[in-house]
């Protein structure tokens, strides 16, 4: 229907290659690098033994993230935030973004009065920086999870399900899997979808950044969305377990 | 199907009270209270012959947004944020949404080079705040635009369409119109739907705060939304006609 | 002995209409919407269960304000005070005074170690924005003390007398009552007073806009606003008794 | 009528001990530093070839000032306001006195599009800060006006005479000429007075610090005032003509 | 003449192993990850045709760096900079010690009126940062100078010498060559050096963080600087000529 | 050897002539006016019987140092760093200069549970400000240290040295004592030097502003410096003595 080609002639229902390296850095207890195509992110898991004061003496622990990205991840250098003194309001939607996608797998009780903090940051940008920073996140807070287990500090595993995200939009009239930013830019309507291994939503975030989208376009979307994350999930359990 | 109970009794798929109230203020160019049962906005629209600097010389006009809720417009005071030094993650998420819902339905090419500037106060929350703001600086803006026409500054209407939100959620297994307060602390899912005049999706935000959403809620939860927001725009033209 | 006339040929030595509307919002302990002509202040009053750090152990109460106004109060659009990450040098002084002159008229020790925290925020300005918060703010935390009396929380009023503020000043050699915005620009002498019902001063505030002022000048600004605030502390009483 | 003794047996109606020392640093086009008894405050003023925004194009000059505290000028360590990242209410009402003080006595169209910034930095504090650095600010700006008068920069004086401030208060009932800190922290009311040569007020700011004060005890207070200003007004000009 | 013992067996006088990966990441127009031992440290040149104000119409370019290091990439997690607002007092040292240095071998008037901005972005801590980032920055700069002079935007390369930089510091009595980080914790005295190929000294700041250093053994650790930077001024050049 | 002519004939190895002056303000523990020529730093010690978190509970106490210029100090006003907002990095670089070299000759462990905090105010500038700030801030602090000796709070002096500061530096290829501003601008290279009383380095700091420097300069610098301090410690003796 229509004659828009993308890059490597990769068809409108594929995603990227992807690339899972777990234990990219030494320090974090979870350390992992995801790659969806030019996009990279290093997603760090740090187990702090504390929690923030909304949860003190609950029992229960806390799951957060911040997101960052490199002056120069970017085709044009942009502003460093440390530099100028404040996040923006889009550094402040992702990872609020990302810490509510991780929050809902996990279940609090079952990990203590402890926090996993999540630092999600864009070494190069091409798009979907949010959902490869959500998808590398949960691979890095199961790492952690799982040096908790082996040194005994919780006796079974807080994670609830996996969970994973993908962006999909509509270019040219033409639904998309996975947008790469010449697609992003180019794009009528932008959704970022983020879904739990037993297939439900998580978060659904759509926005018609030209023309509104149908009820049709959005079925269609969905679809799409639904089909990538089940693949991203296949690969991040074959991170896991290598 | 459920035994849950809504304040007054208000049926599952029903909005509750919304009264427009234009001209609430003398000296904005519009200048609209709008109220969702307890939920109050004051919405003003400010022509301001000027544009931001990446629209200067296009040609091309400025839609934008900001938002705030007075210090005790909710249950427990909450600090101001002038007196904090900043605006919150979720302040900022609202109005960047609020700016992008009144731009999807304004062609900045006839608006010529001037913002209209959208300012949404909350002076009273009860749930929908964000909606509400929506739909009630849309008649604002209509106002504004009036006036320049009236003024003769333009000679056709930059306005494309009308937009108006609400919000729909799920609460105990049931799918609910337009949330008060303390259905969206219970909630499973919460979303917030923004569509134009044409039946469209400009912004589709959800997100389930307890359990995941399945497919199935999300159509029962955007049908819903469909409804209330066809009523919406009834009142908007309604108030836009008295 | 001037041909300088007032709008809708209001008297050197009169108010505007005043109007003080109690139960203005549904949250706060005390919430009141003032009016002082077209200058429309809500002043909410919050307890709070805790001092801050110089009070604490004390036994002493405390009763502090924060001020505000919504960009659009104003004949042109001023920057949002949270936007911009401060409040102006201005904001800090209204504020003050407004705390200062509440606290005039409370004794801590019979608060008990609570905070009633006063926001005074501009709905729409035309002059004499500080004088109405003073005036509202004490009818609302008068209200804010009426419910901790009700609820037992104390068995005695810290309230030790009415406070309320007006303005006056010389605009084209005449003294006047309750400055309106276009006076206000145009005055040579501004003076705001705060006085208590025993007829006392607790603050007095004059400034040379234009030329400075003689002790005659002086003499009489301090009558119109003895017999302005005279008038006001009737309002006061007649609402509280409403 | 009270039996308070001040320090060194000073008399109700007197000054402590003045010194003003012109040409303190050597930069700056005024220096002077001012002596009321052990309050030091340093005044430069700075002549920039430049106006605020506000006054371009206009052909008219501006005078401001800035006012700090060194963090220990007095009894206890305060913080530095550089390290905290803000000033504080009372910097900014006292920096904003200041210049409104002087403003009140040049005529900014004689001045030319150019700004004397006074700046008043306390080196050691014991009460009377601001009045003295009015007071001192004065001599200095008149200095920076010489010489612009002496480059031909200008030819006529743009001040139209003196100024100079006191504070006066009532410590026990007994009505004091310029508080030092002792007496500012017992003291009931505490005002501050700024008057031109010509005998007229420029700013009278009153606060009642405990009980609320009567009318009869503000005549008092501003003839003390008066009395003071006086004096300061010949110490000003002896150190000119030095 | 000392039992200390470094990890692996490394010799006192003796780099770690440095690894020099250029084009690391695509879009600026140099990127260069170098690592010294376990620290990895992103530097990448961003060309910008312009200039800052200081530069304006001066015919000349700058050179500028800033320095930031990913919260994780430390032991235990630190505070994530854009969050808390400002960079930290050691970050700005780092950063406007990295600028000096590179400027030290820029002939600005050659570079013309645009910038060269560095930055140096900390993956993986383990001492030495700050000479690692000065070592890659050279690195980066050199290829952003080449495009240059690729493109023909410039005729004559600005670089007027390679610029290298190491730690030295005293541990335990023994001068020891390239810290890391447990050295670097333990050492009485930790100087960093930056030099050019000519053998001259850019930068030199030693510090004693426990017992103040003698002449002779500042003697020793300049001795040990030359040596170790003369080393990684051949693996610079091998990594530009590869 | 060379032609460069210093202010006032002043010899290449020559110190400005130097002025301790204790007890400047009253209210601090230690209060010190230090002149090098014209430029003149206060700098006050202040006790504080707390410690910042990471010395809690340790037995040990804490020194530190603040620094701040008037803004006009300088032969052009700067800005207030205080109404900017921040302190710019040269400040921060200096004042954690200050604090560590004072912290290289005190016993932590002997001072106790408190703090010595050092501010030093730039009154007047004209080069060397940092170095000043450092000979000057050690006479403050065993002014405050004598105080706490007397009053019987610590039973041994924590000060295990003196500590002095000079800058050297290279003019037109000679190496020079103690810069004043306008050798400082000019310089090649320029050199802080701290020492303790036992001719040890505490910090070397020197910065190549053009061209590089040889070791051979080095060694010449290093030979200004120790006899530099040397002078100066002898003249904090003497004032102490005083």
């Amino acid at each position: 229907m229509t004659a828009f080609t993308r890059t490597q002639n990769r068809a409108a229902n594929a995603l990227r290659p992807i690339k899972i390296t777990r234990g990219y850095t030494v320090h974090a207890e979870g350390s992992v690098l995801i790659e969806f195509g030019a996009t990279k992110v290093l997603c760090t898991a740090s187990v702090e033994e504390k929690v923030p004061p909304h949860k003190r003496g609950s029992g229960e622990g806390w799951v957060t993230a911040e997101y960052g990205m490199l002056p120069r991840a970017t085709h044009t250098r942009s502003d460093r935030e440390a530099a100028r003194g404040k996040q923006s309001g889009r550094t402040q939607e992702i990872q609020r973004l990302i810490g509510r996608s991780l929050r809902a797998v996990f279940d609090l009780k079952l990990l203590g009065e402890r926090t996993i903090q999540l630092d999600c940051d864009v070494l190069q940008a091409d798009g979907g920086t949010r959902t490869a920073a959500i998808t590398g996140a949960f691979v890095a807070a199961q790492d952690a999870v799982n040096g908790l287990l082996a040194k005994g500090k919780i006796a079974q595993s807080p994670i609830t399900a996996p969970v994973a995200a993908i962006s999909v939009g509509i270019v040219d009239g033409t639904p998309l899997l996975d947008l790469e930013y010449v697609e992003d830019s180019a794009c009528d309507t932008d959704m970022n979808v983020v879904m739990t291994g037993a297939g439900h939503f998580v978060e659904v975030q759509g926005t018609a950044e030209g023309v509104a989208f149908s009820r049709a376009e959005m079925t269609a979307l969905l679809d799409l969305a639904e089909k990538g994350i089940g693949e991203l999930m296949v690969l991040q359990q074959q991170a896991l377990a290598a």
